[in-house]
């Protein structure tokens, strides 16, 4: 399982996994991998916080840092200059479906407008940029660009503190585009994952993307829970696996608790692909709040993104207490962002776990594959 | 890549290749692996004359044959009785069509009348026993079904003849269906397999289903065109591989020039899921057929199967001649089903070659397993 990418990274098994939890990136890191935290929740002031949490807990192991880098909201702009583009005709859609599912709590736009502000600056390129200053000051291996192309500005400032810059891909022509941007690490990441998704299979496009980038080490992404699968990888020509869903439903992981009940219980048919948390097509569970927006009659539509990520944030953020204070209604309308592999996770294990039986199951996969002969 | 079940059915490698070709079929048969002849397309009187023609070709070496099985057409259905449930809107949407890319011809209620009588044959459970009875009289290896569980008759008629019966699934839960109803081979289809599809990954599916039917066998489908797909599919827990697309664009194939073209420049963006062709999900070239079908606003939907395959495959027999001729109207509609595979289809092969690349790209992807050790 030691690909060259572990070399280069200084890192001992080639797991990548991509977190919103500190939690979960310290364990990962201390187990051999590389947890990679998603910096998109916070504050510049806060993800301060956070790095420094987890170089006290990972012993000078390299880690990484996910920033979303969309690069096509202007400069300036403020929350109230969001919120003014969501029309009135969705917010009142999404005040029917909080009373029609019992979630209380008054308007919808009273709460918004912090919000709006916290939208505004994590999409804006301005709000990454400082980000990344944040991240660089830290002693991390990586830094990831979830969306688009990294701008050149982050390449550069990466480059001249000596951290390797990934950027996910869902086609062989954005692996192309992001390697002439300058990405030293690709991440190929299937339909099949969760969050923000193309429409290719992991099985399809990770070889693709071998071939169209040359010498540049690819990351699998999507689909990928146990070593079976980190060995299918592998065999496609990756040199290592990036996983997100699958520590959702750890010990370590802050997933709300009756989502996370959700998670377990879901099998793989239980995903959707849908634009309603953010306005871009991501893969999530599949609960009422999809069902209303994608497929109700009286549905408005899912607006462009970042808007229709301030109208779910702004809705979750009402549905979360509701549904773990035991409202029927609000544990519908709950979800979040997984993978299919949502159906392979059924029980709740430390993070550590999960890459110690990733490793085993690997090799007996490996030594499988050893036993059939080479042809 | 000499499997258990290479042993059990007696071929050398596990490469399942179904095609509607007998070309196809017998090459890859020859080659070591298993052709697949799929028998929707023929009567009974056919399908004798083409499994005649293997036979002679084929040595003595196993092949199979796959009959859609969908019982839920009742007996003595003629063509006239399903011709009558097609609605005048949706022969003059395509009428409309047809008119509009120039592909000419008169009415399409008057070419269809055959059609339906053939396509109430092939969707009958009589139609499918009908074959069932044709390819046991033959020294198959193996018998298909597409569609469903396989029916108890089927079964039993198999049993009785020692030849195993193989089902596709989609999901986990079908495939303990499958298996409860008698099926000896599993073939677990990813999404981005052509053709009828469900929605969860080959990378999700072929684990879960492994794990989900004990003993069985299992084949992985989707997504499989080179040997680091095989290697990935074996290290997934599969025992073999069954592929369809990668042979569409043999020198064997009997696809039609145009398409052939289409497919060999298609990346794996340009299929879509859609039930433009069957009235069920189907993956196939995304094209001008799929876009008006599913996206134009004056589209009234797709019927149910079998009455979409019907108006489709009669509009198709005015498409495709029209497309051989040059008109551009008739290409930008004509298309076929296939897999996300189709990106990687960019030349044309003999079949024995690309079954012999499968098996060096495959040794080449375990010797890397091996190399990087086993943890």
């Amino acid at each position: 399982m030691r690909t060259e990418i572990c070399e280069r990274l200084g890192i001992e098994v080639p797991v990548f996994a991509f977190s919103h939890c500190r939690d979960v990136v310290a364990a990962v890191t201390n187990a051999g991998g590389m947890g990679v935290l998603g910096a998109i929740a916070y504050s510049a002031e806060e993800l301060e916080t956070e790095l420094r949490w987890i170089d006290e807990r990972v012993g000078g192991r390299p880690y990484g840092v996910d920033v979303l880098v969309p690069g096509k909201i202007a400069e300036g702009v403020s929350g109230n200059d969001v919120l003014r583009l969501i029309p009135d005709e969705h917010l009142e859609f999404v005040g029917r479906l909080l009373e029609r599912y019992g979630v209380r709590g008054g308007e919808l736009g009273a709460g918004l407008s912090r919000q709006a502000d916290d939208a505004a600056r994590r999409v804006t390129a301005a709000g990454a940029t400082a980000l990344i200053d944040v991240a660089l000051q830290h002693p991390i291996g990586l830094i990831a660009s979830a969306l688009g192309p990294p701008p050149p500005e982050m390449v550069e400032r990466a480059r001249a503190a000596g951290v390797p810059v990934a950027a996910l891909v869902g086609t062989v022509e954005h692996a192309r585009r992001q390697v002439a941007a300058g990405a030293d690490v690709i991440v190929a990441q299937g339909t099949e994952a969760g969050g923000h998704t193309g429409e290719i299979s992991t099985m399809v496009l990770v070889p693709q993307v071998v071939d169209a980038v040359g010498d540049v080490p690819v990351l699998a992404a999507g689909g990928i829970a146990d070593g079976r699968q980190v060995a299918a990888a592998l065999a496609l020509g990756a040199q290592g696996v990036w996983c997100g869903s699958v520590w959702l439903t750890t010990e370590e992981a802050e997933t709300l608790p009756s989502v996370k009940a959700k998670m377990l219980a879901a099998s793989s048919s239980d995903t959707v692909r849908s634009r309603s948390r953010t306005g871009k097509p991501a893969r999530q569970l599949r609960s009422a709040w999809t069902r209303e927006w994608d497929e109700s009659a009286d549905s408005p539509g899912s607006l462009p993104m970042p808007l229709q990520l301030l109208v779910a944030e702004g809705a979750m953020a009402r549905i979360g207490p509701a549904a773990e204070a035991g409202g029927e209604g609000a544990r519908d309308l709950a979800n979040y962002f997984v993978g299919q592999v949502v159906g392979m996770m059924n029980s709740v294990k430390p993070a550590r776990q999960v890459v110690y039986e990733m490793m085993e199951r690997y090799g007996e996969a490996v030594d499988r594959l050893a036993g059939l002969g080479r042809d």
